[in-house]
Formats: C-alpha cells, structure tokens, sequence
C-alpha cells in the first residue's frame, strides 16, 4: 500500500473511531452503533490489523432489518387475517413469485429508484435482484402464463436498499400487502372495487377515521397541457405534485421551476388546478373550465370520474373519498385513476396507509408483442398500519398472547412428570392445546405463573393425594377458583369449559 | 479484444447454439432451454453483437425457482395450516428473522454445503448472504436477544445455489417449517414431545403410514471410538454412513476407505453395528456389548435412548419408533438424539418427510462468552409432502378451490350491472363472500358456468321481470335449482343456505 493511501486510511479509522466513541458516550441507538463498529473493523481489517484488534462476531441483522418476536408476530398475523378475509370477501386468489427476480425483469421499471434494488452476487449463472415490489412480479407472472385475467391477492416482504429511518418504522425489509384486479373489464367496475376494498380493509381493522383521495391520470395530463407544460416533462411535473402532500408549494414551485425549467407563470397555473379538491361538484366546475376541455384527455378523465363517483356511491363508500386534483402518485406506470387512503382522526402524520391506482400498459412491457393486459389494484400499508397500532396497544398497556395454550399441566409435588406426560397425552388425543414445564421439578407458584403471564386459561395440577384418589384439581387462572374432578372425567370438563369460555 | 479470445468466444458461440438448437428440436425442459438461451445471449453480447441479436427479455424465473398458482397457494396454505395447528396444540409460539443474514452469520455452520449459500453483492455497505435454513438464523435470534427459552415455530423460505431437480420436486427456493424447544430443561422431555409432534404433524396430513427412525449421536461416536475411528474423522465418518439410507454399504465402504482413509477392517465392523435396528430390545443388546460399553458415550447414549424410548410409550407413539444405528443425519451441529421420518405405506421412495434432533451447541457460537442455549427440534420436509399430496390430487382428478366466494352475482339481460353492484355491495355489508363479472354484460351461461367451474355454491340472477316485481332468483349450483326469492328477504335466505350447508 502506498504511504500516501495508508495515511488516509489512518486518518479514517481514527474519526470513525471518534464517531463510535461518541455515539456510545451517547448511549444512541444500538443498530447504529453496531453499524458504525462494523464500519469501524472494515477499516482496520484493511489496515491489515485484523487479528491486532481480534475480530469478532458482531450479532446483529442486517441494516435496515430486525427480527420479528412472538409478540410483533402475533400482531401482525392478526392484522393479516383481517386484511386476508377482507379481500376473500371479494373473491380473490392467492399466488406466490420468487423473493428474487432476473435483473433484466426489474430493469426499466422503478426510475431513479432502480438504485435502491439489491442485487445478488454474480456467482455464476443468471444475473438477480431481490423484488422491489410486488407489481413488477405480478406483470411478469401474468405475461409468461399467458393469463388474460385473474383477481388476487400477493403477502410477501420486498426489498429497498434505501436509507431506512427505522425509527419511524421503515425498514429495507418490509411486508407489502397487494390486491389486483387484471382483465380486460368495463370501464370503473373493478376500479370502484378497489375502492371498496380500501375501505372493508381499513374498517375490520379498526383504525379510526379516514378519507380516500381519488385523481386520475389523464386530468393531470390535461391540466399539465393546458398550463403549457410541454410532454416530455409530464412525468417529471407529476413526481413534483406527488410532494404536494408532505411539502408547501412554495417548495414545490421553486423545485418546479429551478430544477425542472418550467417557467413560473406555468407553475402557477398549475397550482390554481392542483389546490383544488372536492366532490363530485369539482367535476361539474373542471368541466366549465373551457382551457381544460380543450383536451380529449380532461373529458375522458371527467368522465371516468364521475362514473367512478357513481360507483361508489351504490358500494356505499361515497362518505370516504375525496377528489383531490394534487394526488399524483410517484410511480411513473399508473395510466388511469390513482387512490389513496390518509387517517384522518387522532392518528394524522402517519401519511397513506393505502394507495393503487390503474396500469394498463405493466404487462405489456413484458409482452414480445406488447399485449398488454389492463390492471388496476391496491397495495395497503401494512407495516404502517402495524406501528399504528402497536402505539395503539402499548397507549393501552395492553398485552397481545402469543400462544394459543388452553390447559396447563402442572404438578404440585416432585416427580410427577411422567403422571404430567399422561395427562398431556390424552390431552392432546382430545385435541386440546396444552403444555408443561420441560422440568421434572418447578415449584408449583413459578407454574401458575406462567399460566397468569401467558394469559392460559385453565391448569390441571396434579398432587399425590389426588393422584391416589382417582383425581386432579382443575384451576382457573383467572378466578384462581379449583375445583377437584375425577380423572376419567377431565376431558370432558375441560371441553365443557372451554366451549362456554368462547 | 484479441484475436484468439474473439475466436475462442465465436467457437462458444458455436457450441452454445448448437445446443439450443439441439434442445429446442428435442422439445427439452422450458426452462433448461430457457437457461440455454440466455447463456447464448450473454456470449454473443461479449462479441459486441448486443444489438445484432435483438436482445429479447427473456420471460422466466430464476433457475431453480418457480412462480405459485391459486391452486398451489391453496394445496400449500392448507397443509401448513394443518402443520400450524399441531405446533399451536403443543404452546408453541412463531417469530420471524430478515430473508438475508451478515455473511459472517451463515460462515463456518455449514460445512462443505456453504458453497450452495446466495451471496448478495456488495453495493457498499454490510456483506450479505440469504439463509440457507432457519436453524442458524433461530440460533442467532436466541443469542442476540439473550433469549434463555422460547418454543417456537417458523415457517419461512430458504435458500440453495443446489443443482435443483425441479422435476423431483426440489429447488432453490424452499419453505422450511421448523419447531423447535429452547432450554435449560430435563433429559428428553423436550426430546419426546418433539417425536410427538412429527407424529401429530404426518397424521394431520393424513400422508399414510410413516416410521420414525431414531439415534444418538453420542451412540455413533461411542461406535466409532469403538470401531477404531480416530477422533478427526468422527463426522467425517458420519456423513459417510448417513449416505446408506440411498446408497448399498459396498459403496459407503469404498468411500470409507479409499477416500477417507480408513482400513478395511474399521469400516466392516462399522457395518456391523450400523446396520443393526430394533426397538427398546436394541437396546438391551447393545448394553451386552463389552467392548462398546467401555465407552462411557455409549453409556449415556444408550440411557438416553431408554429414556425416550419409555416417554415415547407415555406419549403413545411407541408404534412409530424404530431405534435404527444407521441414521446419522448430514448436519454436523447435532449433539444428541437424531431422527427422521419417512412414509412406509404407498409412497415409500419419497425419502424422509421430517427431521430432526439436538443441538446444544450451536446458539454458544455466536455468545462472545461460548454461554450455551441446548436446543432439540424438528424441520418438516412440507416441500416434499406437498409434492406427494399434489399427485395425490392429481390421481384423483380433485380440483382445489382456490377463492371462497359463496355467492355469484349475475345478471340475464343487458344493462343490469348497477342492480348487481347494489346487490353485492348488500351482501359485502352482510359479510358475506361474493363477486361479479367485471364486465356490464355477460352471456348468463358464462356466467354460470364461472360458478361450476370454481366450486361457487350460490347465485343471485338478476332479470328485468323479477326486479319489477320486487324478487330475485336464488340458484344452488350444484343442483342447478332456481327459487325466487323477495329482494328484502334474499340476505336473510342467504345466511341460512351458507349455515346448512356447512
């Protein structure tokens, strides 16, 4: 190494050693100290003094990820069986793609978030990268199968190497939650669907008030032409309106115009359009504005609105939603309408918690005919919805069971495990959930303990005296009331009791 | 570039498309050919000739994986369902643990397997690498967390760089469904409850009939020891001997021998004692053995075995054991008591369909002060018993259902597609599952025939007549008869068609 190079790699290890001496002083958060000691090590490893500083292991997840325990897990099972029943509900599927995809079918997809894709190692073979969505893989399955039309449902974890704020509880590995209606339809039918879905969705989980933004593409075309801005910075103009929700239009315009070359009086017109929002009233006022109908694309998009307004209005969500002329979505392969779904009570700030919107022309992309197959879907903000509601619980003090543990069996003298192992035995026969300590010998308290911290309901305890009786005493943990029954008869209490409890 | 690399690409590019063209002609696998293609492409891009051959995008998923259907999705989420339940009746809880590991994590646990791990690239930052099973991951959790004990279930996909026989059903992305008891706990107590559980699991499944081999590997060793095995070659000798579940003792011998090294007469009376099985009598047997009890592994090996043997009989699956010396299992973090399941009725030749044992050493690997967690557990082979239920399914000529609607919403003329929306968004309210056509007008025997064709009970027909008189018709699928029914009453009948029939 040159003198030179071992000198700036010196001074590097030297501040990043200052960096983790100050973070630790600081007692800041852990997943980024350990970051900062791995960076650290990487360093010195270079320095060539790996073994001098005795390298360990450092045990952690990767950046950006974090280990689910019982406890989040149950929660989040929960929140998915409700989201899950609410889109059978509505007939659809369910289908699964690989975690990872050929390059080649990600590339030209996402835009500048391309950067933000994993990619696999080269080790020979097919070059890969982890999914970014599960759209794209959605696209790409109806396009090799072939399929014409389907309505299903996709669970699965994807993956953005972007600077996650985990604080706010985003992460580089984190669940989407998607439902899509792909066919050739009539027009707003399965698109109010979706709507209705967002709504079922976010009702059955109990999330407080909300509003539904709806827009659509081609007005935003038609207003962008109208207020002279030319094609081929439609898209670009379009990501600009998508901050509207997030950052004040002074920003917004000075982006506009400094970044994007428009000129001002452009982007003012665009903000006289954009500030608007509405009912149904909004269509019955865009459509007396002669500029905009101007355009073929301004009356095509009125006129899906106000179809889709109707829709709505039978499925009975028109109470939710919100024509909002600024909703633009940050996706470049939307065509038609777009949606999204804000909390609107106590739990403002958390932003969307769902969005979707219509995109004709995906599967086409991976068409070599480019038939294209029309789409529209949702994608429902699950790991926003799980913080929501894990603050929710944790306000309430509230303890989520892990377990789904009915019968504990404990014994209240030494050595009566294999009498435990009996009593399991039939148990589990009878099909009743149901557990012991893996311990021939715990005391009898740490026993009920465990049943009253795991939320168990009924214990058997066995003890010798019954035991020579032709007994065991049946607890309820709650009451803490017991009761002696023979021990030919306890299944049979067990189910009586445990079918009045539900 | 320089003439002979230019000429030795060409010759490849030679060889690779006569190949393709070899396999095309044979109608080959479609996705070998696939990977053929795509090798050719990548050839003929180094020659600079990109943009010559069109470069197609090429419509597959990554070698070794595939996409899942509804009718997969269905198969699979009812087994694991099934396999969840047993898991819960035993108190287990479930976690879950990032899709990708730190390299170092994976590094040193796998042995000469640890080329068949996905490397991710490294695009600055953290070096990282998919799980290859969820026992490492599980082991790192417990460490990390500084969890003394946890029972725990986790079903998850892993990752093999494998030479996949997708035809048999293997491949690069599997789920792996793991249960396994954490613990400072009593000699197998554990142990059995987790022979108890593959019991449970393969009788849930309702697979036929299935053995459960059991060993020790203390046994193993004391029979090495007393073989003549040198100590280095223990768990080289093992993975040796685990091969005779597939392959005939003259070969493990020939491997035994010529390529690790051991004499002749070491391996024959290896043989003897590995090719022994029995029940508890093996047992007696062994203790008879002089020369083997002289190790003191043999003897806590063979009480263990008494043990189990006699917990087994308590929990009642004393009919499903077989103690068997040859089992050995590949993975060399094992310490204690080894089985696998395999099916013994029809569907012998499937291999095994679960697995397991004790490790009580692996979670000390990743404490900086080698602090322990003993550990026993079972990895359901689900891929292999979906595989035998698909051709179950399959022999059978039985079509999955793969959505729950319960009611179709059809209309039998023009221009009824409002009724409809009004009558589904009705029984969307009622909670009850139901669908339509997405398009206004529909042929009614398409419609019905939509019904049939997935296993819909109900049909609401919508008719101009009927909808003046205040009535629809109500149609049971199956048995083709209509009723009409009040508008006003069709939720209410409804519900008590869908509580009768189920």
């Amino acid at each position: 190494m040159a003198d030179k190079g071992r000198e700036d790699l010196l001074q590097q290890v030297k501040e990043q050693g200052d960096l983790v001496r100050k973070l630790k002083a600081a007692k800041g958060d852990k997943t980024q100290i350990a970051d900062e000691v791995s960076k650290l090590l990487d360093l010195k490893a270079q320095l060539g003094e790996e073994n001098a500083v005795q390298r360990k292991l450092i045990l952690k997840t990767p950046k950006g990820t974090r280990d689910y325990n019982p406890e989040h897990m149950s929660l989040r099972l929960g929140v998915l069986e409700k989201i899950i029943s609410v889109f059978k509900h509505h007939g659809a599927e369910t289908i699964d793609t690989p975690v990872f995809e050929l390059k080649d079918v990600l590339t030209g997809k996402y835009g500048e978030d391309s950067k933000l894709i994993y990619d696999l190692k080269d080790q020979g073979g097919e070059i890969l990268a982890l999914r970014y969505d599960l759209t794209v893989p959605f696209a790409r399955y109806l396009a090799m199968g072939k399929i014409s039309s389907i309505k299903r449902y996709h669970i699965a974890k994807v993956y953005r190497r972007d600077n996650p704020a985990t604080t706010k509880g985003r992460y580089r590995e984190f669940y989407q939650c998607d439902f899509d209606i792909a066919g050739q339809y009539d027009p707003m039918i399965p698109d109010a669907e979706c709507i209705r879905v967002i709504s079922d969705a976010l009702e059955s989980l109990d999330l407080g008030k909300f509003i539904i933004k709806l827009n659509h593409r081609s007005l935003l075309d038609a207003i962008f032409a109208t207020c002279g801005v030319p094609q081929d910075k439609f898209r670009t103009i379009c990501s600009s309106v998508d901050k509207l929700d997030k950052t004040p239009w002074e920003e917004v315009k000075k982006e506009m115009v400094e970044e994007k070359g428009l000129n001002e009086e452009t982007a003012d017109k665009i903000w006289n359009y954009v500030s608007k929002s509405g009912g149904a009233n909004l269509i019955t006022e865009l459509r007396k504005d002669e500029n905009l109908m101007m355009q073929k694309s301004a009356i095509f998009g009125l006129d899906s609105m106000e179809l889709l307004f109707k829709y709505c209005s039978i499925y009975k969500v028109i109470d939710k939603i919100v024509f909002d002329l600024s909703l633009a979505r940050g996706l470049d392969y939307y065509t038609g309408v777009i949606y999204e779904a804000v909390l609107s009570g106590d739990d403002i700030g958390v932003g969307s918690v769902a969005g979707g919107g219509r995109y004709d022309n995906l599967v086409g992309m991976f068409d070599s005919k480019k038939k294209t197959i029309p789409c529209v879907g949702v994608s429902l903000g699950v790991e926003r919805i799980f913080s929501v509601l894990e603050a929710k619980m944790a306000n309430k003090g509230a303890k989520i069971r892990t377990t789904e543990v009915e019968v504990f069996v404990a014994s209240a003298q030494k050595n009566l495990h294999e009498e435990r192992m009996h009593v399991l035995s039939d148990l589990w026969d009878a099909g009743i959930k149901a557990e012991q300590a893996y311990k021939k010998n715990v005391k009898l308290l740490a026993q009920l303990q465990h049943c009253e911290e795991n939320g168990i309901p009924l214990a058997i305890i066995l003890g010798e005296g019954e035991l020579a009786r032709g007994e065991v005493t049946l607890r309820e943990v709650t009451t803490r009331k017991e009761v002696p029954i023979p021990r030919d008869q306890l299944i049979d209490e067990i189910r009586k009791r445990l079918q009045n409890s539900t």
